[in-house]
């Protein structure tokens, strides 16, 4: 058995998400696994780090693959990106210890939330950013960061309480404003179903005031999602990178907390 | 009579070009006149600078406005913005003297054309970089550059020779290269059909060898098209801005010099 690593980003445009699903071709799961059993020449399954919603982007989503054959990685990226379509492509393929599993064996994950913050929409981000023409107290945005930061249960920011263990540690939250952009980096050992986006639109209603940084802790206490605030939309999300060391992770912390 | 200038920016990707076509709404000026006249109520057109062909896109294109009747500047601006599809918004709508017209009234056009230079194509780019994953010589770019800045014939730089009159200045080519992305900004009077799109095929020509520096005065000597390099794909250009002033051209121009 041989193992593979592949990282993978991609336009979540047009896609209904990462996850395979049965009628539809529409899924980046679904299109990435029809290809690779085309080049292996056998029905075969990839795992990935997890889902992201449709319409959510990936700049480095990550998947395992498992083969009875060895390949030729740098050729088996090559063939895939030749046969994937333009909005899907392969950024690496890499073997890996046999027991590696794109979910199982990650230890946290990095998701970026991008915000245009200009009066007017700009035609070229329309896809990629959330428009959200409002001013923004970015100090606010940090205070209330500081109190989400850590590990709670986080039931108040979920959509579908789907998860029987809601409790999940956020290591940094990162916000950068620059040019009327703003672009939040959220990296937690995982997240639950839309929780990034409730975070984001939560920290949106703090910088306009509609949320006060103090409340919180409230919010967390109460366990339930009406406190918390507005989901923002999935095109402004991507997930960009998955963690499988401590040590990776670790820097990843201290490069947000030393900004 | 009531002149207003109106600067819009567009995606190109799903339009063929700017100009008005006899069976087809898929133009930006046909999109644009149909909302106008909606709003006014009578059938109304416009003039843009210049064409942008199929797939170009626009960051700053102009064009002119001519009413009875006077109207709310900022309100036509918002009502219009509403209107349209998401790709074309419109910037600004000003007031101008009577005479003014978007393509007669320019004094200079900045285009800009944008390139990845990396291995594999970056799937938020694809639309608006033109992916040429080759080491390019900057130096020799900025040689070559050099020789095209000025008053010239510019017939080998052009696919179509319907103007008679093929003399154009280009005042100013900027070079910008950062992170595996090359940007090519091009300050002219004017520019010939296709002609900004041969000048980047033949900069990047020179980038990877195939054209010498030296070479540039007599492929602008021999009024060949076939002496110059390849045409650069519609989807990295973007039509930057519209100068009306030889202030603001001038302006454009030191800034791309003193780089």
């Amino acid at each position: 058995m041989n193992t593979y690593r592949i990282t993978v980003s991609y336009d979540g445009t047009a896609y209904r998400g990462w996850q395979r699903q049965e009628n539809t071709e529409q899924t980046v799961q679904g299109i990435l696994e029809g290809w690779i059993s085309e080049i292996v020449g056998k029905k075969t399954v990839i795992s990935g780090s997890g889902r992201t919603d449709s319409g959510v982007h990936a700049l480095g989503q990550e998947c395992s693959l498992y083969l009875e054959n060895a390949i030729d990685e740098a050729m088996f990226l090559q063939q895939l990106n030749s046969l994937l379509p333009e909005d899907i492509r392969v950024l690496r393929v890499a073997k890996e210890k046999r027991d590696f599993h794109a979910r199982k064996s990650a230890v946290g994950k990095c998701y970026e939330y991008r915000i245009d913050l200009r009066d007017k929409m700009e035609v070229f981000h329309r896809k990629y950013r959330f428009h959200f023409p409002n001013p923004v107290n970015i100090r606010a945005m940090e205070k209330a960061a500081k109190y989400l930061t850590g590990t709670h249960d986080f039931s108040s920011f979920t959509d579908l309480k789907e998860d029987k263990d809601t409790v999940r540690t956020l290591f940094a939250v990162g916000i950068m404003y620059e040019e009327d952009a703003l672009k939040l980096s959220w990296i937690g050992d995982g997240f639950l179903y839309h929780m990034v986006r409730v975070l984001t639109g939560t920290l949106l209603d703090v910088g306009t005031g509609k949320i006060k940084p103090e409340e919180i802790p409230e919010i967390l206490k109460a366990k339930d999602r009406k406190k918390s605030g507005f989901p923002a939309p999935a095109k402004g999300l991507f997930l960009s990178r998955v963690f499988y060391t401590e040590e990776e992770l670790d820097e990843a912390v201290r490069e947000i907390r030393e900004r």
